[in-house]
């Protein structure tokens, strides 16, 4: 249904950062999944676009009521069925996280799990105003059946280590050739290889031949930790960037996670290639992985995105948190409290995150033929007021639950801050018992 | 009146780390402000104590259900009516903040408005669970009539810098005089060195004899920045520990702010004197002054608590968000993954909050002989689920929205997520207004 929303604070983040005009009231009408106008106020049509009486028979009419719309965030990096684990290894260094706890657990996950893992994190991240994810994972077919179902945007990305592969090619054939460009392309897919120390070069050509039977980009962790880089010098003599060029992967398009240990060298090899980043500060603070140098990729012109990284090793979905993280990380680390200022922190999660997905221009701005990804955020709770600037205000002080409306493709999945269609507390209840189950086993 | 909470799980924060019975079901007695009784369910009571009909005649009986009880947070620094100037200079490095921003919007600001501030920052605090705040502010009394009106706990403390000493000791005497011990202890007063690098030894000499005269203890910014330990070498040839154990203050139950420069020498004294640290970790990275030992510091045994600072170097006060950050923030200075666990950092904001205030056994702990201040916390949303570890939940996941209940001495100041008896758009209506008048003047 075609929709007009008026009466909103508009941030289309089309703006460059020294624009002094980056947001404006106004309304924007949306016909077909995408944004068909966008019309600032002016003293001519009221100072709002209320549309024609005939105009408006057809089309459903929100009032935002002053609250702010601007682009749906994009969760650049995610194992979202991991919401199964939640709170399940919390303050572990990452080998004992991964070797006693993660592993063990989830070597007896079904894909029916996989499937309600999904559910659970697709319902926290709609409710939290991300309307895109990119999601690495087993059983991905499972978890393209919950993107699908849910109306929500995904790029879903079987995840191969050596020991997986043949499982992992088998799922990929089937998952691009049930699901690829579902739903008019809501549904994307790429394949990830886990990552350089977990993928000999045999299975990564291997899985390259993929990339190239089927027009795939690529998803893969890249120097998460020190000890990673040290692996890949002694089997290699490289960096594990070095590694993953020399084997042809950033041919591909080609997103990394992480990438806090990097040379100069890698930078530059990150660069030439076009790989873009996908910077998960809480998770890197969680495990101790490091500081990711993101101040330093945007300054050499990196493309840079924010992700949340899976519900194990967060242990939420909330894109806001992670913002004021990733601009407070950047901060400290550098000494310097101007660099990722808000704007910039926004752009990484609206456009950063479109341009990393190669979906430019499409997702992460309002502006006419864009895909009406869209979310209203109501500024009115004591921790916005007084409204002195809204741009850091949604940086420095929003709260996920301040998200009253999301749309993707322009159509409603959150009014009023509750899913629609989704009986959230049966869902959280189903996921409980689940676990129990699984525990048993 | 009374009160009996019911059907609640508990988390009375009185285990040590290592107890695995660290919260269980049951019910909650409240008399006279005080918690009388703490009983946990058996299959005797019926699984829960419902009180008997004639002693539920005359208290009120809540149930829970299901919902986690445990102590209100307590966030031990704050300059509450900066809430003012939330967004109001964001992205700029410490000295620019303070001098071109913060210090000419303060300049304008009168009892009036710091009153409103005060307000308005204690309705944020009292809906996200916080029950008791450290405040170091000008117009102190005013905060102090926002406080007693409240109904929140509070230690306020009247700052001076050299240039405002003489009207900073009349504040001082008016407010011990008018309030210092209000309400059963409600308001505590303390006074408040603004910083070494901005209080010279005559004036915090002159302070001290008011601590003296009025029993009373001290709340001091202390190696916040590099700059500031290199200022206090060059004028004194000490560290700003030395320098401030050196004129006495230390000889007064002090509490420490920010701590991020400390020598090990410094942490010595600190031991000695038994100072208490308030532990800020989104304003230090906000600000880019550094990462604070706080790991380094626990591990000496130093008493640290959890502050937000004001709400222009944060900006909001959330503790939640906050013990969040002061967790994983050590998990990454420290390159372990393991330090500041969930529980530790729970103590902090609630335990070590309590010792840090000298009240130690009255608040932070849900126990008989204590103060009823405590919040009930609902667990329900997806970003709960599936509720494998609701302690690392508390830190890693909980929103500030999800409490529901907030109770400070025995009385109800929250309930469903709503502040009893304040207007809140009214509040934040008024606060904007009133901004826009500070900026015309």
């Amino acid at each position: 249904m075609d929709i007009l929303i008026r009466n909103a604070l508009i941030l289309p983040m089309t703006a460059s950062a020294n624009d002094p005009r980056k947001f404006f009231r106004g309304s924007v009408a949306i016909s077909g999944g995408r944004i068909s106008s966008v019309l600032p106020a002016t003293p001519d049509n009221g100072s709002d676009d209320r549309g024609t009486e005939s105009e408006n028979r057809s089309r459903r009419v929100i009032d935002a009521g002053g609250k702010l719309l601007m682009p749906g965030l994009i969760n650049l990096h995610n194992h979202v069925a991991m919401s199964l684990m939640r709170n399940y290894a919390d303050d572990l260094p990452l080998m004992e996280w991964l070797a006693d706890r993660v592993w063990p657990f989830e070597a007896k996950l079904t894909g029916d799990d996989v499937y309600l893992g999904a559910r659970l994190g697709i319902a926290e991240m709609l409710l939290g105003g991300t309307t895109t994810f990119v999601d690495m994972y087993w059983h991905a077919d499972r978890v393209a059946e919950a993107v699908l179902e849910s109306g929500m945007r995904a790029v879903v990305c079987p995840a191969f280590i050596d020991t997986n592969y043949e499982a992992f090619e088998r799922e990929t054939v089937r998952l691009v050739e049930r699901y690829a460009g579902a739903d008019g392309g809501r549904l994307g897919v790429r394949i990830a290889p886990h990552a350089p120390y977990t993928c000999s070069p045999e299975s990564v050509r291997k899985a390259l031949s993929l990339c190239e039977r089927y027009g795939l980009g690529i998803h893969v962790h890249l120097s998460e930790t020190r000890s990673e880089t040290e692996t890949i010098r002694q089997r290699y003599d490289k960096t594990p960037t070095e590694y993953l060029r020399d084997l042809g992967v950033f041919d591909y398009p080609t997103l990394a996670v992480h990438c806090v240990h990097l040379t100069e060298e890698d930078m530059d090899i990150l660069l030439r290639y076009g790989v873009s980043v996908a910077y998960n500060p809480q998770s890197n603070m969680k495990l101790a992985s490091g500081i990711a140098p993101v101040a330093r990729m945007i300054g050499r012109g990196l493309t840079v995105g924010i992700g949340t990284d899976g519900p194990c090793s967060n242990n939420d979905l909330d894109m806001w948190d992670e913002m004021r993280t990733a601009s407070l990380l950047q901060k400290v680390a550098t000494g310097d409290a101007s660099v990722l200022p808000a704007y910039e922190t926004l752009r990484m999660a609206t456009v950063g995150g479109a341009c990393a997905v190669g979906m430019e221009g499409e997702l992460g701005v309002v502006a006419p033929g864009a895909r009406a990804d869209l979310i209203l955020v109501d500024m009115g709770g004591p921790h916005w007021a007084p409204g002195n600037d809204p741009i850091a205000g949604l940086v420095y002080n929003a709260k996920s639950t301040d998200v009253d409306t999301v749309l993707v493709d322009g159509r409603i999945l959150v009014e009023r801050g509750e899913l629609i269609g989704t009986d959230t507390v049966a869902l959280v209840r189903e996921a409980c018992r689940r676990v129990e189950r699984i525990e048993r086993r």
